[in-house]
């Protein structure tokens, strides 16, 4: 079981507030400066649990060394989210919160541990994108950014996708706009069966990969995905999917995009899978060229978005490990 | 209004048969020795209209010289389709029409009007799947092939994205298993939505290349998706599809997939646009290279899949345009 943090009546960006709650689990030991952390933010139907195969003696993040904190995003299920908020906020009367809130809600929570700076703040996909506006909002409480297949901000093309799979899931016959009393069933597998078709590449495809991954064939993968979101949240998916679509480093913020990525001083290697159909090498080209000093050190993969994915093959996985070890070292022990 | 060609009760592939008409329109005068034809069967959604861009004198086929026979495909609500066919194969009874049923029926279509050999076939997308077929079901009597953003099968990856839209459609309250009364609105809308997230590319999205084809914003465009296809019949739309997911030049062929393409007599061009996510240009490259003599010209583009359609954008046109003249001069004069 997680641990928990309550965050009170919590102010939203969009005026609103969120009784709120944060679910987290830690890994390894603070050190009495506070001084070893590293921030780990949920990625979209991801929880703690996901970030486990990173956690460990000599894993990806050594929790021999580090003080791992890996944080349930709020709308994700563990944290407060449309599934499990009062009822005046639950279901789809869950109000929008942004990139910015959930990053504001952690800083919160290391307040209450004791923790000021960070070591790394790290996360695969939607986790990337909470570490890139930590690194903004709190840069000099960041030392080291590791963005792993995710962006500063919600591309037009990823926005195109994300709009496709709310079209398929909300078009059930059993949604009723977020009132559903029984999971709307239909829409959630239409959104698994859309969702698959962008989480891979065109070569995971073309050389049955999937068989690697535990589908016999390629209607063995559509209906496994089916089945996986058949199981979620409508709302909550919904919910994520609005932080998602908020993700962008230069809201609010003088300078924009170019600006804001310019403020980054955290050292930074930006992880791109190469064949990632929504978060894409080409702007992660674009992000690392704009953060000073970054690194931009692309997996080489068949495996598109999913290869930054914590517990996924071997190569992608000692991709991210060594990115992770580069990082922690040169922040440790800058050029 | 175009004509239309009565196959009588036409026998299927899968040994079912259809009551069946072909609409097709022709452009151009046929030569006395019939040596002038040129053929184009229809694409996803498109009818006989769609190509007209392509036709005229001094067009992309020059009618002063050519005969240009355009046919609707089976299933795409001119020809005979879910929506306009009689009662006992009327909507989710129509059968499944394969590429190659579609290109045997087009056969009966040219021995009606006295052709029996091809100057030139050529197509977009779906056509060029039928294009393909053409070459490899009657290679003595084709003498240029001329696919655009197009396959000589469907790949897994374009079967992933279409099983993707099916499940949209079909997740609709309206759908009732094809059965509706009145049209499913929301699913068709969500087919839409889906749908424009893979018809174009990153680069298109990222520019706001949208603007150009008169979107002012991604939510426009991804709007004008969903009216254009609320307006379709979801019956025809799966008929289509099936017969999209049906391509395939191997099937029921010694040699398979290589042997079939192998077995292509036509000079041929395979033009694919560079950034096409579903008709990719990895698997136009591997199908020029089977194809004996064929040359690879991709249009470089940022439209995506439709950087190959009738109409669209002038550079891409030209190379349209050019493809068609080089291959219909190399086949009269080979070197």
């Amino acid at each position: 079981m997680p641990q928990t943090f309550d965050l009170g009546r919590f102010a939203l960006e969009s005026g609103a507030s969120l009784p709120a709650r944060l679910a987290y689990e830690t890994h390894g030991q603070l050190a009495d400066d506070a001084g070893n952390v590293v921030l780990v933010p949920s990625y979209y139907t991801g929880t703690h649990e996901s970030y486990r195969p990173w956690m460990g003696p000599g894993g990806v993040l050594d929790t021999d060394k580090f003080f791992v904190v890996v944080v349930n995003m709020l709308g994700n299920g563990v944290s407060t989210s449309p599934s499990n908020a009062p009822a005046e906020v639950a279901g789809p009367r869950f109000p929008l919160v942004t990139v910015w809130d959930q990053v504001r809600a952690q800083r919160l929570l290391l307040d209450a541990l004791g923790i000021r700076r960070l070591r790394l703040v790290m996360g695969w996909s939607m986790g990337a994108m909470q570490a890139y506006e930590w690194a903004v909002t709190y840069p000099d409480d960041v030392d080291a950014l590791l963005p792993i297949c995710g962006a500063a901000r919600c591309s037009p093309r990823n926005r195109v996708f994300l709009e496709g799979v709310r079209a398929a899931l909300t078009a059930g016959p059993a949604f009723r706009a977020g009132e559903y009393t029984s999971p709307p069933v239909a829409g959630l597998e239409a959104f698994g069966r859309v969702y698959a078709g962008w989480a891979y590449s065109r070569d995971f495809f073309h050389h049955g990969t999937y068989r690697e991954l535990g589908y016999p064939t390629v209607e063995a993968l559509l209906d496994g995905w089916a089945a996986d979101h058949a199981r979620m949240d409508a709302n909550d998916l919904l919910a994520m999917m609005d932080t998602w679509l908020s993700g962008d480093v230069c809201r609010g913020r003088p300078g924009g995009y170019e600006g804001a990525l310019r403020s980054i001083r955290a050292r930074t290697i930006v992880v791109p899978s190469t064949t990632d159909a929504y978060f894409t090498l080409a702007d992660s080209e674009i992000e690392a060229a704009l953060v000073l000093g970054a690194e931009l050190r692309p997996l080489e993969s068949d495996l598109g978005h999913i290869a930054g994915r914590p517990g996924i093959r071997a190569t992608e996985s000692l991709g991210v490990a060594t990115a992770a070890d580069d990082v922690l070292i040169k922040h440790l022990f800058p050029d």
